[in-house]
C-alpha cells in the first residue's frame, strides 16, 4: 500500500484527540516503553543503521554528515535516557491560570492543552525522531516525522519501537507517523495541510528552513542563525568579561549560542583588547577588527560589512570598538539575528536598561551566551530555538508545544 | 513621492524599537492625544468619509457595506472613548515572571516585550483604523494599516489625527503606517516581507482572510468562522439551557459568537425539544432537524450534511439528537470551527469532561456563547478572535500583541 500524506495527517488529527485526553500517567508509560524498546532492540537499529551508513559511503557524504547519522550502543542508551528524563518532566497540560469572576458572574479562566499535530522536518540526525516525539508526546500532540533520506532506514527502525510502545499502552498508532517516503513531493504535500497540521518545525540548514518557511501553509516556527553579541561596557569587570568571553566564543564554536561579535566600549578598548587578543592568540581564535580595534589585536584582519552579520560557527570573531552604551545597542539593533545578546557590566542602570532595551529571544547580563539552551534555561528537554517572535521566541521546551484556551463556569448567565 | 511599502515597513521596524522603549505613561499620553484629536476634527473627517459614502452610493455598493462605512459626530466620539478605554487598560509590556534561580547560578525569567511591527489588513470599516492602532500602539508596537479602498478617504482622515498625535509626543511618524494606496499590488508586498513584519492580521470576509493566509510569508493569525455548538446534556437544567439558547441564537445572529447547532441528549429530547420549538417559532428561527428531532419542531427542515459545518449567521439553526455524551463530543471534534462551544449541564463530572475535552479556543459550561469576546472575558480591546492555535487561541487583546523574551542576570557564571 502507498503511503498517503494526506490520509496520514487526517488520521493524525483524529489520534490527537486521544492524546490531548491522556494523562501524564499515561503518556509518561508510553515514554518509558519507547526508552525501554530503544535499548532492548538496540541491534536491528544498529543493523538499520549500517544500511543508511554504508549508502553515506557510496554516495560519498561528507565525514561530518556521516558522523551525525551514526548510531552506537552508547548513543542509543542515551537518546532512551533522553526520554526518561522528558518523562520525568512536569506534564504542560491541563495548567488552569488566571481565573477571574466577571461582572456578568462567569468564572473566565486559561487552560493549558495540546496544540494537536505538529511536524518536524529535518535533516540526518535519527536521534532527532525519538527527541522530537517525546517532547510532543509530552505535551499530548501527534507528531508527524519527516527525517532526511540518508537517514530513512535507522529512522524506520526507530518507528518501530515507537510503534511497539504506543500499542502496548493501546494509543492509536497515528499518533506517531515517520513518513517513510523521503520524495520531496510528500514534503510539499505536508505543507499544504493546514486543516489538519497545526504547527511545523524545521530544523537543519538554513536552506531548509528558508524554503520551508516561504512555501508553506501551515505555520511554521523557525530558527535562522545566532549572531550572539558581546558588549563590554566601560563599567564591566575585566575579568569576569573575559572569562564570558572565552566561554561564549572557544567552548562550542559550532553551537548556536556561541558569540559572534565582540563590542567594547571606547573608554575601556585600551585595556580591555590586549587582554582579548591575549586569548584569541591562545585559543586560535581568527579577528576581524574594526578601525579602531585592529591596533591592539595580533595579527587582526580588517572587518568588513559583512562581518557584522556572520555567523562563523568557527574560532572567527568580529571585534569592533563602540562609542558608548547606545552606539552598542545601535549596533545590535542593526545586526542581531534576535538570538542571544550579553553584556558585561557592573553598572546597575547599564544592566538593567540592557535587559529591557534589547529585544532579542535571550538578553543577559554578566552570564556566559552559552546559557542559552532549554536545559541551562530550566526547560528540560529543547525542539528548537525559535528567532521568530510569534508563539514561542528563544529556546522551546514542551510548553511551547502548547496553546491555552478560555474556559468559562458559568451557571445559566446570558449576556445582557 | 510614490509610496514604497517595503521602505514604509523598513521604516516602522526601526520606529517600532522607540516604541518597545516607551513608557505606559508615554503611550497612553500619545492615545489620548489620538482620542482628543478625533474629537476637534471631527469635521474634516466628516468632509472626508463624505468622498468615500459618495463613492459607495455610486458604485453600488450595498446598504449593509454602505452603512459600515459611515462615520457620524456620535460614532466619533465612541471611537474617540474607545482609545480612552485603551490607554485606561493595564500595560502589557515590561512584566517579569518564572524567575527561578538556575543550578549553574544564573537567574533566569521571562519578560513581556512587544511584537514589533503588526500589519493589519481590512476592509470597509474606519473605525478598524483607529482601534488596531490604538491597541498595537498600547501594546508597544509599530502598526501598518491596511484598509479596503472604499474607505481610503475616511482613513487617510483619520491617519492625520495619528499623526499629529505621534508628533505632539515626539514619537516617530512611522510608527503608524496608514497605506495611502489600496492597490493589490501593495498588499501582496506587504505580505513578502517578513524581514520587517512580525504578525499579520486580516479581518474581513473569508475570503480576505484565506487569500492573506495562503499567499503571506509573514505569519497570520486568522479567525475563519464561528460554528459554535450548545450541547443540552440529560442532566441540564432545562430552563437555564432555554435561555442560553435564546441569549446565544437569537440576541445578535450576526455575531461569529451566536449558536450555530444544537445537540440535545436523546434522553431529554422529549421534555427540552418543544421548549425548543417555542422559542424558534416565536424568535422566527429557521430550523434545520435530525431525524430524531424534527417531529418535535415544528415547520422544521430535514438537515443536511452540510447543515453541521453552516455557519447561518443568520435566524437559523441546524439540531440535532444525540445518543450520549460522548456522541456530542464526537460531533463537536468533527465539525467544530475551533471558536466556542457551550454544555448545559448540572452535572458535575460530565462539566468537567466537558470543560477538559473539547479544545476550541473558548469552551463553556452554562454560560452564554455570546460571552465569547474580549470585553465579557475580561481582555478590554479585542482586535480580533484566532481559531488557529499558534501565539494566541480565543479573543486576542492587548496581551496577544507581545512575546515574551528570556532574560538573564548573572555575575560572571560561565557554561561548565
Amino acid at each position: 500500500m502507498t503511503f498517503s500524506m494526506t490520509d496520514a495527517a487526517r488520521k493524525a488529527q483524529i489520534a490527537s484527540r486521544q492524546m490531548a485526553r491522556l494523562s501524564a500517567t499515561q503518556k509518561n508509560a508510553v515514554l518509558a516503553s519507547i526508552a525501554d524498546t530503544l535499548v532492548s532492540q538496540t541491534e536491528s537499529i544498529l543493523v538499520a543503521n549500517k544500511l543508511d551508513l554504508d549508502a553515506a559511503q557510496e554516495s560519498g557524504l561528507d565525514a561530518a554528515m556521516q558522523d551525525r547519522l551514526r548510531l552506537t550502543p552508547a548513543s542509543i542508551i542515551d537518546i532512551a535516557n533522553a526520554v526518561r528524563e522528558i518523562a520525568a518532566q512536569q506534564d504542560p497540560v491541563g495548567e488552569i491560570t488566571k481565573i477571574q469572576r466577571r461582572p456578568s458572574g462567569i468564572e473566565v479562566g486559561k487552560m493549558r492543552i495540546p496544540l494537536g499535530v505538529i511536524a518536524m522536518i529535518y535533516e540526518s540526525r535519527p536521534n532527532v525522531t525519538i527527541d522530537a516525539a517525546a517532547l510532543c508526546l509530552k505535551a499530548g500532540n501527534a507528531v508527524i516525522l519527516r527525517g532526511g533520506k540518508e537517514a530513512i532506514h535507522s529512522n524506520l527502525a526507530l518507528a518501530k519501537c515507537i510503534e511497539s510502545a504506543l500499542a502496548e499502552h493501546k494509543v492509536s498508532p497515528d499518533a506517531v507517523v515517520v513518513v517513510p517516503d523521503p520524495d520531496r513531493a510528500i514534503m510539499n504535500e505536508l505543507m499544504t495541510l493546514s486543516q489538519y497540521v497545526d504547527l511545523i518545525i524545521p530544523r537543519g540548514g538554513e536552506s531548509l528552513i528558508r524554503f520551508v518557511s516561504e512555501n508553506s501553509q501551515v505555520p511554521v516556527i523557525q530558527h535562522f542563525k545566532g549572531v550572539c553579541h558581546f558588549y563590554v561596557d566601560d563599567a564591566a569587570d575585566l575579568n569576569k568579561a573575559l572569562a564570558l568571553l572565552d566561554n561564549g566564543k572557544v567552548q562550542r564554536v559550532s553551537a548556536c549560542n556561541s558569540l559572534e561579535t565582540l563590542l567594547v566600549h571606547k573608554d575601556i578598548a585600551a585595556a580591555f583588547l590586549p587582554m582579548a587578543s591575549e586569548l584569541f592568540k591562545q585559543a586560535k581564535v581568527k579577528v576581524h577588527a574594526c578601525e579602531q580595534s585592529i591596533g591592539y589585536l595580533e595579527n587582526a584582519e580588517p572587518a568588513t560589512e559583512a562581518d557584522w552579520d556572520a555567523e562563523y560557527l568557527a574560532l572567527e570573531i568580529a571585534v569592533r570598538v563602540v562609542e558608548d552604551f547606545d552606539a552598542a545597542i545601535a549596533h545590535i539593533d542593526a545586526h542581531s539575528s534576535s538570538h542571544t545578546e550579553v553584556i558585561a557590566t557592573q553598572d546597575y542602570s547599564r544592566a538593567q536598561q540592557f535587559i529591557r532595551c534589547v529585544n532579542s529571544a535571550v538578553v543577559m547580563a554578566n552570564a556566559s551566551s552559552r546559557f542559552s539552551d532549554g536545559g541551562e534555561l530550566g526547560l528540560g528537554a529543547e525542539i528548537g530555538i525559535s528567532t521568530s517572535k510569534l508563539h514561542a521566541y528563544g529556546p522551546m521546551g514542551a510548553e511551547s508545544l502548547t496553546t491555552e484556551k478560555f474556559i468559562v463556569l458559568g451557571d445559566g448567565e446570558t449576556r445582557a
